[in-house]
């Protein structure tokens, strides 16, 4: 049987990854009057006197929304919320297995901006943060935006945040094995969606100051027509020199490649264009744009992909655990770039200085230290 | 300590009283790639082909929404969405531990009609049922049939039905002791909220013939001011005979009084004036409209309350898990009227003939065949 053909027949199986389960006994009368009523009137008067005890009282201490409206799910496009569930309640298991958060999928069945953004206001009182995921830019943008602005707790779109600190931890690490300066690195990256928009962002951020946009059309410029709001935006910080061209020539000279992208659209010969030492991140699923051994033979240094059977997987899922139980144990009301940025430098630093090489950039998805670094982190940027 | 020190106190260890766990292990790479990514590609393909394939592959099968605004919660009345958090937490809990049917709490930062039925529509894909909890009347009549029109899952107020349920199911046993036909009897149903309205709606559909309602202002009448809509539609099947006057006045020859109302309103005297073998529902809680000792002196025969300290105690938790679970597993997409008549039946049938006794008319909530029995009983009227 092929990993596909297991998957399928373990999903039904499983009738669902998650279930609730009840942390109080409810065997007896008095168990009743404990946890239900008479008693349970005790906990809802606290808080109806002093909302800050949902966080004493309830499940919002520990429990985060798991939220897709179903339009940009895995490689798979816009599969609408019931077919999207799948994979929310894969990440709710992450979330509890990795970093011992409660997490609920909430699939959405509508994809409207204004109406996902009020949904999610409305769904907001039980739960102490906010997981976007699988939605399609530039409409995650604008809802990561308001519903920050409209929520007191933390709002976080893996897609982009998730993937830019973990690629950003194995950027940092990966300087250190070719001993470069970020001032001195001009990287590429391609795919202008939710992703390699983040991305550039956090790499800005973290300090890098010459990065280049590409997408379907090749190097993004003042001068690209029908960009969208968010990418118009870009093309204040990156391509300053108004570069024109394929994604051929944007990567000659280039320092480091970061793909979000599509399946082996790179080739040999565009690596051996970049300068000497060249880092590339291929990071489209399962297939690269460019497969590592190729990419090593036409001279790149390091290679990172999403992939569990290359060395240097790049995986979210040493992320958002820790981010989330981090900024719940701190009851952080936002999850802001100095976070983000300590939490990317938390995971680099778990490759310890003596075990670092081109192969071996990035702590393992199992580790168990990863998600208590992580969220220790997080908390102290509170 | 007293039960509600003691249940604040373990609403604090518990910080939560029910958890997310997941059904599949990820302790390895091959666990990773079966349950998340790539596998988790080929269920959400399948079900994008086929929606009915959610219930195969997803929580979707057996997974239940708790939904409240916070406006009518407990006693407590509008204490809001937070404080509603303890009461919502406890219904999931008493679902899964008495129905095992996994629910998850959500509570609405919204008390408006379109808001909250809009909200519930967009949040509906992730679950195979709503319940509706804690929501004022005539609000919750709205928003329950609006809901049942345009969701495919069955949707259930529990304050409405759960409670008529149960006290017809006690009905039904309290005539069998007292030896009186429901054709012949004349009730008194006090409390026109949404429980009120619901019983005296069940009651009708069992066979009952008489019926007047009350509130705070006394009997409710065609010409009673400031009915609401649910109100004025209730007086073309009850009070035909046009009465006018107190409560006191309404219970004069009655048979069965049920009382949603408020504590100690209801006096010996009101009881005496009832027919011979009267039948008191008291079901104010924690204090009923009077307390079942006073009752029996006044020459009431069968008394019915919420508490667990008297006998017979009428209690929602032996209907809502069991029907839930029967039209998840029977893939029922509405709660019918005959679900429900089959569901009271079923509850009073758990009472052996040869042990009904004025003091046991109902079944012991913990009573592990009620679920099954009541399941069972909804699935055969899908």
């Amino acid at each position: 049987m092929t990993t596909n053909e297991k998957a399928l027949k373990l999903h039904e199986e499983w009738k669902g990854k998650i279930s609730t389960t009840s942390k109080c006994s409810v065997q007896s009368r008095e168990d009743l009057a404990l946890a239900y009523t008479p008693g349970v009137a005790e906990p809802c008067k606290v808080i109806a006197n002093d909302k800050e005890a949902a966080y004493k009282y309830t499940i919002k201490s520990n429990t985060v929304a798991v939220i897709s409206d179903g339009s940009a799910v895995l490689g798979l496009g816009n599969i609408g919320p019931l077919a999207a569930m799948p994979v929310m309640e894969g990440k709710a298991v992450l979330f509890k297995e990795f970093g011992g958060v409660n997490a609920f999928p909430i699939c959405l069945d509508t994809q409207e901006t204004e109406e996902i953004i009020k949904t999610i206001v409305n769904i907001a009182p039980a739960f102490g943060g906010i997981n976007l995921e699988d939605i399609s830019a530039p409409r995650c943008f604008e809802i990561e935006e308001r519903l920050k602005e409209l929520l007191d707790i933390p709002v976080f779109h893996d897609d982009q945040h998730g993937t830019a600190i973990v690629v950003l931890a194995g950027i940092i690490n990966a300087l250190k094995v070719v001993k470069k300066q970020k001032e001195d690195c001009y990287i590429v990256v391609n795919g202008a969606g939710s992703a390699g928009i983040a991305i550039t962002k956090l790499l800005f951020n973290y300090g890098f100051k010459n990065i280049v946009m590409c997408d379907k059309s090749g190097i993004l410029s003042k001068d690209t027509p029908d960009l969208n709001w968010m990418q118009k935006q870009m093309m204040d910080v990156t391509n300053l020199s108004n570069k024109k061209g394929s994604l051929a020539d944007a990567l000659t000279g280039a320092d480091i490649f970061v793909g979000v992208s599509a399946p082996n659209i790179v080739t040999k010969e565009m690596v051996s264009s970049m300068n000497k030492d060249s880092i590339l991140f291929a990071m489209a699923n399962p297939v690269p744009e460019i497969m590592p051994d190729l990419a090593k033979e036409a001279g790149a240094k390091v290679v990172g992909t999403g992939r569990s059977d290359f060395p240097n997987q790049v995986n979210n899922v040493v992320a958002f655990p820790g981010i989330f139980r981090g900024a719940l144990e701190g009851r952080a009301t936002q999850i802001t770039e100095e976070m983000k940025l300590a939490a990317a430098l938390a995971i680099a630093g778990l490759v310890d200085e003596n075990d670092l090489r081109e192969d071996n950039i990035m702590p393992e998805a199992f580790d168990p230290r990863v998600a208590a670094v992580v969220s220790e982190a997080v908390k102290s940027h509170i």
